[in-house]
């Protein structure tokens, strides 16, 4: 039994902003799965703003995506067939061959995806997926998260921000939260329960908007966005708080190194840690983390957004998407019916 | 018994450079002692780059110094009289009271200086005093120093960097330092015993300068300049670097707030920490460094210089010349002859 499997790849190496011109649709036959291959139907992937980096012909913490091959990333779907007995046909999966309708994965890089739940699927993508995991490492080690804190997450309402919040509101912590349209600050308030949001293209100065957001200080920044939101949330730091460098995507798609920080002194006499973290790194914390989540899903303390193209021809446009801030919460790419 | 002391007064809150025009010297008539009080005689005074952010007005880990008053700061003297038993005429003391001849201290607020280490009385003020323990807290606690670490400091021939190179030496570290001078490179090499120095005056690009004497890459970096320093180290900076920030002194004179490093966002990938300390919040350290230098000391381990000027009318002179890097080693002012 062999499939036919279309799939992206990446055709040219984008400067600034990805376009639909760096990427191309291809067709892959596959054959059946060798010995101890399982060949999995993709229901859902991921795309994530960590991807651009990949992008990039650069030295990094993961190798560059190859020029005119398939990219990869997170994915969920169904065992199609299988030569590992431990996967039967049926079986919902997670693994990290997306960008493609269909994956042939060594069955160590595949993970079942527990039972009885009661989330949709693609929220082992999502919310207790990488992107929860993210949340609840950058607060919880990097952050040293303690309750009581006041928290300011920026991109508040993105896959990652969206779960930093209310993780830090299960944890009694008072949370700031900043996005770039009422809507979604509207969201943060109301669903998400945060006690202040900042929509960063209204507010005027955003250093003057965090400070009157966050009267006593932040001790714990969760770090998405660089730029003004780093230098804002440096100049609020209460004494030894914590800054959880996440990610900055403001900077993600500049042609010229944007400066830093015009305050990063500040560190110094606040005693400020400055910390960056891969997900990755931090799997030690899954099982803890997989617990809580099931626990605050359950509680009704957790809710998520998803924005979903439909097609593995729509993954390109999901992920430049991105960058704009056109999604609410996790951005998928949904790719067959379950 | 009253005696006549000279002081310096902080007479206007300098901007940019700090001038002999910003202090002056007055006298001061101190009653005898009181109760619990002791009188000393300084004999060497103390001063920092930390002491140019206490002369401006502005909320800080340190109070700011008061126009018109004498300013404060580490000295080492010898108790002339004593209202509490536990000093007597004769004890040489270390406390907080510097830029005078003469402080009226509380006894809480003094320490007995340990008989029979061997060394100058001035090297409680720097080696064994706040400047060598800030070493020994910002690479051992903030850097994680880890023996065979590749470490690199900035300002390494200052009284801090230069402690710092020898505390990474004695822990079989292969050590960098930049300096300003080829005098200072020389004497970093010759005895302090490091594997590298680099003149940043002199190398061109202190980023390549930086690469090719850290070919496997930084582990712990000791921040003492700012700028492109910190910019160089994090470019070179090995995955799970650390860096203690422990000052920035190419900014403290800045008029204006210097752009920060342009590539922080490497701070992500590599997982990088960044972390500001203030050697007052780890005096628990205190007892292990002492005991540790004082091995250092004997064992023929550590080196150290010192520019002394001399005359309590001579100290704003000798805090203005630490910014120009005219200082080889620690700088300090000798008050009294022992």
């Amino acid at each position: 039994m062999s499939v036919t499997s279309r799939e992206i790849h990446l055709v040219s190496r984008p400067e600034g902003m990805p376009g639909p011109h760096h990427f191309a649709l291809a067709e892959k036959e596959l054959p059946a799965p060798g010995d101890e291959q399982v060949l999995v139907r993709n229901l859902f992937m991921s795309v994530d703003p960590y991807m651009r980096g990949r992008m990039m012909d650069r030295k990094s913490y993961v190798p560059p995506f190859k020029l005119g091959e398939a990219m990869d990333g997170g994915a969920v779907g169904e065992v199609v067939a299988s030569m590992d007995a431990r996967y039967q046909p049926g079986d919902l999966v997670r693994h990290m061959k997306g960008w493609r309708e269909y994956a042939l994965v060594h069955s160590k890089e595949l993970t079942v995806l527990p039972p009885d739940t009661g989330v949709p699927v693609q929220s082992f993508l999502g919310v207790l997926g990488m992107t929860g995991l993210t949340a609840y490492v950058g607060l919880l080690r990097i952050g040293e998260l303690k309750e009581g804190d006041t928290v300011f997450v920026s991109a508040a309402a993105g896959a990652v921000g969206s779960v930093a919040c209310q993780i830090a509101k299960a944890k009694n912590c008072t949370v700031v939260g900043s996005a770039g349209s009422d809507e979604k600050c509207a969201w943060l308030k109301k669903d998400a329960g945060i006690d202040a949001a900042i929509n960063y293209k209204t507010c005027g100065k955003l250093n003057a908007a965090v400070a009157a957001a966050c009267p006593q200080g932040i001790d714990v920044y969760f770090e998405n966005v660089g730029g003004d939101h780093l230098e804002a949330a440096i100049e609020n730091m209460r004494p030894f708080g914590r800054i959880a460098l996440c990610g900055m995507i403001s900077q993600y798609n500049a042609t010229e190194p944007a400066p830093g920080p015009k305050n990063l002194i500040l560190a110094v006499g606040k005693q400020l840690k400055l910390q960056g973290f891969i997900v990755s790194s931090h799997t030690d914390m899954a099982h803890a983390f997989q617990h809580d989540m099931v626990g605050w899903i359950r509680a009704g303390q957790m809710r998520w957004q998803e924005t979903v193209l439909e097609g593995i021809e729509q993954a390109p446009q999901a992920f430049i998407n991105l960058f704009a801030g056109e999604n609410l919460g996790k951005m998928l790419v949904k790719l067959a019916a379950s």
